[in-house]
């Protein structure tokens, strides 16, 4: 069932060194060294005000080398299938990212936020940032299923690549 | 600038006792005491395994009552115009909204997460569940700008409404 009437405008795009799912860091932070940053196009560039006082944001995006899905998947951190969405799979009904990345600076005038710990492919399109608010956001004891037993893969394999 | 080929695919809708942004809690943390379940539609209820196991998940929805947009805006925590992307206001270029809810009882067959905290209308599309891990996603001290001063406002207003 589609939702109508709903276009998805990108906003921005990400500027990172990976072009290739395979090796990518698995998540946000665990990408913390590599020089990456987030263009935002001029049009939107005046909603970046007051963004650089945070120390992290999410950065939404729309996985444009995700292709089709699947209701169960292994995911990176585990041997057994698992419901998709007890996953952060990339292949799913909406392919939408949620990157939880540090930020280093914010040129509003240029439209480039300087990020850390960034998981996203080059060129990948940009559909909203969001500030983060460890007030709402922050849970620390909150159980996390089968990620509690999870191994400590850091990278990507190919798994979820659409050449599968 | 929209994003090519991109169709947003509904998985299911958001059971609230809420029927008018005015009164509707702010983020969902303030929601707690209400009877509200997501809804997953059939072709989507195998992705639900092992998500029970989750205290809490993310709920990726397409905020439908939002329309239009400004790159600045005062949000309810305060009395200052600030960039759209350092608020959570639901009226954004793409209104995607990201709500971290406490995850009571998962029915994979019916379909049914029961849920505290919700701060989504009825009806409010679902795109997307997310786990919400808090491995990657809970970090107390993350400067958060703005807010760190607002007001403790805890019920929406209209000033986000469409009738605006």
């Amino acid at each position: 069932m589609l939702v109508e009437n709903t276009r998805l405008v990108q906003i921005g795009r990400a500027v990172t060194p990976y072009t290739q799912q395979k090796g990518t860091p698995i998540q946000p932070w665990r990408g913390e060294s590599v020089e990456a940053h987030i263009e935002i196009y001029p049009e939107f560039r005046d909603g970046l005000n007051d963004l650089e006082r945070f120390d992290r944001i999410w950065v939404l995006s729309l996985l444009h080398e995700s292709t089709g899905f699947e209701m169960r998947v292994i995911p990176y951190r585990d041997t057994l299938l698992r419901g998709l969405f007890a996953t952060r799979s990339p292949r799913r009904p909406n392919p939408i990212g949620m990157s939880l990345v540090t930020v280093d600076s914010v040129d509003i005038e240029k439209g480039i936020i300087r990020v850390q710990g960034i998981d996203l492919l080059n060129n990948t399109p940009i559909i909203d940032i969001k500030p983060y608010v460890p007030q709402f956001e922050s849970i620390p004891d909150s159980a996390s299923g089968w990620l509690e037993n999870g191994n400590d893969t850091r990278v990507a394999d190919d798994r979820f690549d659409k050449t599968d």
